[in-house]
């Protein structure tokens, strides 16, 4: 195992709370804590128990606390660690910290324990990254989503392949030792079927990645239709009935704004396309093509006419299975009449949970696998090592020696290690690790 | 012990941050846990002991958590209490909470853990109320104030005090049942001087209040002297000097404007007195008299002036020991002239560093007594306590009556008990607790 410095940092949110979580984790935890801790030695208690004490600065009492002790391996970094658990107050959290650091530690930086779990084998990089996706997870598909990669998800069954393909590639490195002899060790056509076995598993993840990035960021539903047919009453009657977790997010242009509401545990991103009314009197910019292309990004259509007219305009641009036509003003109808889709009143909140219930309908039908890819960085090295693998079947295809073979396997192999972290480099765990937040 | 309703609620600030911490105290806690915990049965481990599982939702897997069991009475409640650490999600802490609910916890109020712990004798009302200033707490003396008084501070003294009175008083009621046989089994030169001596410990710490509170809210400074003698230029060299936690507070009135800096973990409320410059412009108002209030309360003044001019007009509203004599615009001075007071160039950022040491040098002055009152219900059954006992003394000087004594005695008991908790009622505790965050 790899040892470093000690490192210590906040894992709870600063804020008011009852209490504070102060972590601790390196190879001088227990000597260092020992030293404004008075209670039990801590290196002589077992793993796993908790303590009563307080945390002294010389004659100064600072806290009561429990300290948690953790020993090596058994702990989240493998490392040692202790959790100090005291009165959530700033002062004297900001007070404790400043006495680890002047026995000997130092600030941890974001994602820094986590790293520490990934350097000394605790999971792969896909699993670590899972960690920070978890904690901000903030739907029950994102939710499963990061779990699943948290607990193995794809990890597992890709390095089971990777496995096959160095065996593979040591043989056919292998003939090149045989260079002037001609012999085969590596069964080309068993290589074929691996290869195209693999690219099948890394397809299959590639295309979840659109939908992935769906649960991560919300579904988009865009809401469109004349003038006064009442789309923006309608989305503040949405966003006030579930008193949403409502965050603008100003999009490409002023005119797209973005409200995220969830219903039933699924994130939905309502575009706002007030800004396409104005067409009909400025000359057409670019700001408002780009409108519309927020518009087409989306997975679902509220096509709102109010009651006396069915507006059908956009139609075209949009798939027929996204589409939820929406009739508003229904209390303006006379009972008898019947009527083109799905009625409400927005202005007097009529059949607004019928509307709500359609929406999730349509949400649960697009198919979600178990296991999705939702991190660009991902995204990037599957395409890449999907790529490497089409040149190593073309290759074979074409019967190329075994030199040029053994080079695009090795950067198959290259892109499918640095996925899980088998192959990583300083700058990229600084850079996956950065976006942790501080103490995890 | 009384046996309550197994309460749950988040222990740890809301927001980002790698871990959440749930709490969960009462009689049903490790049945409850045990039915959405994966891992060891908690009913069978000891107390003290952490445990890794997972927490399920039926099939779900919701979260990967560390468990913390406390066994009653070794808990902060005395109940049966676990801690659930798991990942710093919204959703995750959310769904942990709604599972808890579902399977026989109810959300705790405000202060309900530690209200339980009170309950439970685990420690007094003073030092209840005392956890929740320490949370509170944001200067050193803030710190050291709170902590004394949860680790014991007056309240032992003063329940030894209250048992010696108890004892007189039983010994009172005890002539009465002897009501013709005009007995005195209490000594009432022992009664008086005791109460004599309750009376001075009630008065050091009635006394203590005014500090107390200067404590919790900051010690007064105010910054006074002739227009543009350079008072807001030199207020924004301290405030932003010391990248000062700085709030607005809205004073009495408008004009009275104040914002809180620390200096060497010291907490000071500077009074802005920019308001009271137009009182040579307008007639004499309330609102101005107001302002010279806010001003009369400085524990330290900065009387500046500038270089030109020395103004002493507003000496004689305060005390010679309290004020800072400050001459201003110093750079404007030629060299070899005498400077009366501390010369300074708030613009230039001249001399501020010795200023601010004369600051803290004033108020290191302020002598503090170890322990302090900083609770207002504190304060006032201190002096209801203090009444009454004085006229218990008037009593035994006019020689009245047993039965008359006994009542005033019982009043004093009544108050000083209060103050502990000794006496209580459900109204009281409500109210007291109801002011601790959720979650302690």
């Amino acid at each position: 195992m790899i040892q470093l410095e000690t490192i210590c940092a906040l894992a709870t949110p600063q804020g008011i709370g009852a209490i504070g979580v102060i972590r601790v984790s390196g190879e001088r935890t227990f000597e260092i804590v020992n030293k404004i801790f008075k209670g039990k030695d801590l290196t002589k208690v077992d793993s796993h128990t908790i303590h009563f004490g307080t945390i002294r600065d010389g004659g100064v009492i600072v806290d009561e606390v429990l300290i948690a002790v953790f020993k090596t391996p058994k702990s989240f970094t493998k490392e040692d660690v202790v959790e100090i658990s005291c009165h959530g107050s700033d002062y004297i959290i900001r007070y404790i910290l400043k006495l680890l650091l002047q026995n000997g530690c130092r600030m941890a930086q974001a994602g820094e324990f986590t790293q520490r779990a990934f350097l000394n084998g605790q999971f792969d990089l896909v699993q670590a990254e899972a960690v920070a996706d978890l904690i901000a997870a903030d739907s029950e598909a994102a939710h499963k989503t990061a779990m699943n990669l948290m607990r193995g998800g794809f990890s597992n069954q890709l390095k089971a392949l990777r496995e096959e393909l160095i065996h593979f590639a040591s043989l056919v490195e292998l003939e090149l030792d045989f260079g002037e002899e001609d012999v085969e060790f590596a069964e080309r056509d068993d290589l074929k079927s691996l290869i195209l076995k693999i690219q099948n598993f890394l397809k299959n993840l590639i295309d979840s990645f659109d939908a992935g990035n769906v649960i991560k960021e919300g579904l988009p539903v865009a809401i469109i239709g004349p003038p006064n047919a009442g789309k923006s009453t309608l989305l503040n009657v949405l966003l006030n009935e579930e008193r949403a977790i409502v965050t603008e997010i100003a999009g490409t242009t002023r005119d797209v704004i973005e409200d995220v509401l969830f219903i039933e545990g699924i994130k939905f991103r309502f575009i706002d396309t007030a800004g396409i009314r104005e067409t009909k009197d400025v000359v057409e910019s670019i700001g408002i093509e780009r409108s519309k292309d927020a518009m087409r990004r989306a997975e679902i259509v509220l096509l709102l006419s109010d009651s006396q007219d069915s507006n059908e305009d956009f139609i075209s641009e949009f798939d027929e299975d996204k589409i939820i036509r929406v009739r508003n003003k229904i209390d303006l109808v006379a009972k008898a009449e019947n009527v083109d889709g799905l009625g409400i009143s927005a202005k007097n909140n009529i059949g607004i949970d019928e509307l709500k219930a359609a929406i999730v309908a349509k949400a649960k039908m697009k198919k979600q696998a178990d296991t999705m890819l939702t991190n660009l960085r991902h995204y990037e090295h599957l395409v890449k090592a999907n790529e490497a693998l089409s040149e190593v079947l073309n290759g074979l295809d074409l019967g190329i020696t075994g030199d040029f073979l053994a080079q695009d396997i090795r950067l198959s192999l290259h892109h499918l290690g640095e996925i899980t972290g088998a192959i990583s480099s300083d700058d990229l765990l600084a850079n996956i690790f950065s976006k942790f937040c501080i103490g995890k």
